[in-house]
């Protein structure tokens, strides 16, 4: 739990990562005033989560270079969680300093995207982590942002295929002994399906602790991306990421989208009766603004281009 | 139960109703020889039910007027259920004189929708279908095709909105006792979310009993379809319609997909270890071929442009 509000008052978690996930796979660079706009504007729908950006060299991802500023906007803005990225220690101890409430670092089970992700072995891996929380740990109360291991290419990588159940069990429970606060599943390469979904979500679990992931991470890659979202709220999920007109479409495979869609998520789940606190109405018109404000990228989704049913 | 082996090989079984209710949806009007290779490449890729086309006049649908000739021409292919629609008696008439496995009659449960579609209200609707299942008693054994009654706008119409439960099941029961074979639910206007799903298949078969419920119709217009079609197969579903390229795209909505994906449902299908007896490689050579033969039609879905996953 980051924020009281966050779990009081809707039943899901709608956690927005277009700022990050989105923007560090386009090639247009989004001025810094264009994405208070839209950060502004997705909370005020009612979005109680935004991943904001990544705290990582403005060298590899310049896109992504005025994190910190969009961190300050951010935590002024009421009842708003505030979430980065982290690669490693560095990006850690800068995400401490601007005073986030959730940070993130990306864990690939497949250790040969592991190192070309990062850089770095998994035992590099662990050791970065235990790193990470000694420092979390020094924090004065109040002060420690909660502390996500996302175990990337969970459903399958594109450079070693599946990964053995065992090794992801291994990591998720050494990450968790080492003092992390939560584990999340992410889909990295869209291979998921709602079987495997279920099946990991109850593996990890088993071993975890069920209040110790919460959330996945999806892609819509191969459409599954709701289908695989239904299998993880079926199983207990709260926390469901995704990205405002699905930006973050994957390089490797042009027309593929690449997060799950906001806007078609945040339909599902209102239309199934599950609240999320968002304002679809004013989603949509978010959407509209965003499009304007990078005319060269095609955003994905349908429910904007179909408009809501007939009392809706 | 249409013909033996629709059910003794693959778990689920996926319906291909491009042909009718994709080209039903375009201006274009695709040559006879080109739907037959499309049609006989689809079953050779495993596709065990195709409905080729729709007993309408002509002037209504001209894409569909070469309807008996590829019935005539499907029926040869062997292992292939091959399936129509029917708009009224007439056009079942044709349908058994064609000497089709399986034909479907479109029942708006919305009366608005019902008389805009065929003209009728449910009245003369019941008298229709009374009419057609004394036309097929009358046949010779083995003459008589599976007679299903597809319940359209179930999950909401455009015109009308919801469409309360009493209603659905009252008309569910009304052409069971008539004699139909099945009944099937169809989202017509894309509105259904997983849960709701759920609910009225097992409000339905409450009524008509499990076996007289195996199939769904189901759109992709606000990107649930896959989503929806999970909750469906978790009820037990085993027939589910589909579209090569999502073809069928609603006219009254630019940009949003009408049916769902084939190819994306069978990469789910599959990859949840479902079989459905579907070469997923030979498919994805038809939407290629497929693609070249309306070049002016923009096809949907995921699957084609991402590629399968490593490790498939």
């Amino acid at each position: 739990m980051i924020k009281d509000f966050q779990m009081s008052n809707p039943d899901i978690l709608v956690s927005e990562v277009g700022p990050r996930d989105g923007l560090q796979n386009i090639d247009a660079v989004i001025p810094t005033a264009e994405k208070k706009r839209w950060i502004k504007a997705e909370a005020q729908a009612g979005v109680r989560e935004i991943e904001v950006g990544s705290f990582v060299p403005a060298k590899y991802m310049p896109q992504l270079a005025d994190t910190l500023e969009l961190v300050t906007f951010a935590l002024a803005i009421e009842d708003l969680s505030v979430a980065v990225l982290v690669p490693n220690f560095h990006g850690a101890k800068a995400a401490v300093e601007a005073g986030v409430d959730k940070m993130s670092i990306p864990f690939s089970v497949s250790e040969t995207h592991c190192q070309r992700n990062l850089n770095r072995s998994h035992e590099q891996m662990f050791a970065e982590i235990d790193r990470i929380i000694e420092m979390l740990d020094s924090q004065p109360e109040g002060k420690r942002p909660y502390f996500e291991v996302g175990l990337s290419t969970a459903f399958g990588c594109s450079l070693e295929g599946k990964i053995a159940d065992q090794k992801i069990v291994a990591i998720a429970d050494k990450v968790m002994q080492s003092g992390c606060d939560e584990v999340g599943l992410s889909d990295t390469t869209g291979s998921a399906n709602p079987q495997q979904v279920r099946h990991l979500i109850r593996l990890v679990r088993s071993v975890v602790g069920d209040d110790k992931l919460t959330g996945v991470h999806l892609h819509n890659t191969r459409g599954l991306g709701l289908a695989n979202a239904l299998a993880a709220l079926e199983e207990g999920i709260t926390t469901i990421d995704s990205s405002l007109g699905g930006l973050g479409g994957c390089p490797a495979a042009p027309g593929a989208s690449g997060n799950i869609v906001t806007e078609d998520l945040v339909f599902m789940l209102e239309s199934m009766g599950l609240s999320t606190g968002i304002d679809i109405h004013k989603l949509l018109v978010v959407r509209e603004t965003l499009a304007e404000a990078i005319p060269q990228e095609s955003l994905f989704g349908f429910t904007a281009d179909a408009g809501l049913p007939l009392g809706y």
